[in-house]
């Protein structure tokens, strides 16, 4: 295995935080964003060290389309670049099947350095599916290949905000079909996403009782049965399980009343039922800034909470707001882990 | 039927926009909150007066409750009460199945009243839904019930907050359990909620081109078909019959990322397929100042976004931020649609 170069440098005190950024689709905004996050790495972070996945060759033209002057970020031994190869040159912008062996190598690295303890978290800038599926490999999201790689069973996606008390927002359904959400939803499958969240928040966020807020399915949390019945046979008693468990998650309250300051200002995070439910007001509170983290993973995982913005690739203009704030995350996180290992 | 006095009031210049206004659940906020907000009524709508309907004592009693001076607010002849009597005193914050009948009887007054033309708009304050079910009296919400009573076949509830360009949500699905949702979608249904939604925009809210954003159904607005088909043999099919008909209403879009301001800056109102995907972020951004509209109706009618709030009632501690806002609008929507009669 390729031990990043500045690993060697830093023989004083605790190791530092090593974190694995993974640049993700070549020709979408990833490396460039990465290039101007990393440009205020060593006042941002000064207790962490960056690898870099992806090809120098991109990484220095895109670096410069962003203004950022990329010797000299390296120059700090902060940030060190492992090379990964591209299949072919990459145009920003433009959509290149062929490379889409390479994303995975990217993220298949990152993972596997990552289990091996070689890294304390890894970061992901955004990658585009349909080049993966395009060549050949079937992809249905960073999420689900994170968990198959890393043999877990159930995982929880939850974005998140950033400040002293962000609004953070788990999913108990994901990537599905909307009419197929209430068949998903199962009594064991909510208490065992509500245990991974109260779990993660205590040892990854240093939340010591995380309290979660939970939504109903149905409009108004069912109306007590008369506009749905999930919330009685399904929801109230996972909540009452979780309880027995020691686990402080209230609800189900209903998801347009929920999202008040009344009720947030008591949240350290909302478990929304599905994906439309919880994602809409997470990004507009969030507004750029938010980002996404795999919960329940035997390591830590951060990510942007946009897409590739193929228009916007190569020309210095993306902001790169949501993967310093994810880069934040998964320090904090690396560092909460190490302390209560 | 029974003139209001202030009715005598204006023989000069053009007529008073004149407002009724249903004070709902007497055990509840709405008699104080409605002394509240018109205890400004002369500075904020110099051309508008307010037939506020209800029972004299418990307006009065409330009202001191919120440290209004009634008396006062009635003597600027802006401001009358239509006496409608309790079947039962009211105490604040215990429901009583006695005034069910009485609760109605405001709302039927008012609809009866805007229909004959005697109200240029009426505002709902909030109602108990469970009391007059109790009462005996099938209920599902103000608006079905305003459908009904002016036998309109579909009406389209949008909820919007206030301002220069201000947020307006329109749900193509209101008060259905959540599995029901996808069944309930139809092409025809969705063209003619964006015929209602472009038309009340136009004559009722002085928007002369509406720019209407659609959401999505599925997740990522399906992904061209592999989160849902929908968009794809429900949605897109409306949007395309809607545009033959001048129609500007454009998607559909993912809902979390269409929340964002550089979607919102150009829209006019967002389309949501059902309740919790269009209404917690609506909420969040309002924050109390948020609004609710029938469209589609003959008549204009607005109504706070909030209930009862039972355990606030009688302490003077509710905002009236949200039924000021009902009143501007609604003020506001009458003058449109006297404009262009």
């Amino acid at each position: 295995m390729n031990v990043p170069a500045s690993s060697s440098s830093a023989p004083r005190g605790p190791r530092p935080i090593r974190i694995a950024i993974t640049t993700g689709e070549p020709a979408g905004v990833g490396p460039e964003l990465t290039a101007a996050a990393l440009a205020g790495a060593s006042a941002h972070w000064p207790d962490a060290e960056f690898v870099v996945l992806g090809d120098r060759a991109l990484l220095e033209a895109r670096a410069a389309s962003a203004g950022v002057d990329w010797a000299a970020v390296q120059a700090g031994q902060k940030v060190s670049v492992e090379h990964v190869a591209l299949a072919a040159p990459s145009k920003a912008g433009k959509l290149d099947v062929a490379n889409g062996p390479y994303v995975l190598a990217l993220l298949d690295r990152a993972i596997d350095g990552a289990v091996a303890h070689e890294f304390d978290a890894i970061v992901t800038a955004p990658l585009q599916k349909s080049t993966i599926n395009d060549a050949g490999v079937p992809f249905t999201g960073h999420t689900e290949y994170l968990a198959e790689r890393t043999h877990t069973p159930r995982v929880v996606m939850m974005l998140a905000g950033t400040g002293a008390r962000p609004l953070r927002v788990a999913l108990a359904t994901t990537h599905l079909p909307l009419k197929d959400v209430p068949a998903a939803l199962t009594i064991d499958g909510l208490l065992e996403t509500l245990r991974i969240v109260n779990h993660d928040l205590r040892h990854h966020f240093g939340v010591p009782t995380p309290r979660i807020l939970v939504t109903g399915l149905n409009p108004h949390a069912g109306e007590n049965g008369y506009l749905g019945r999930e919330e009685i046979e399904t929801i109230s008693p996972a909540l009452a399980k979780a309880a027995t468990e020691g686990i402080d998650a209230r609800g189900p309250y209903p998801a347009d009343t929920l999202f008040q300051p009344r009720y947030l200002n008591e949240a350290d995070c909302v478990l929304a039922m599905f994906h439309d439910q919880g994602l809409p007001v997470l990004k507009y509170a969030t507004f750029g800034e938010g980002i996404n983290v795999t919960l329940g993973l035997p390591i830590v995982r951060t990510s942007v909470d946009h897409g590739t913005a193929l228009d916007l690739a190569g020309t210095g203009r993306a902001d790169a707001g949501s993967l310093i704030a994810a880069i934040d995350t998964a320090v904090s996180m690396a560092r909460h882990r190490r302390a209560i290992q």
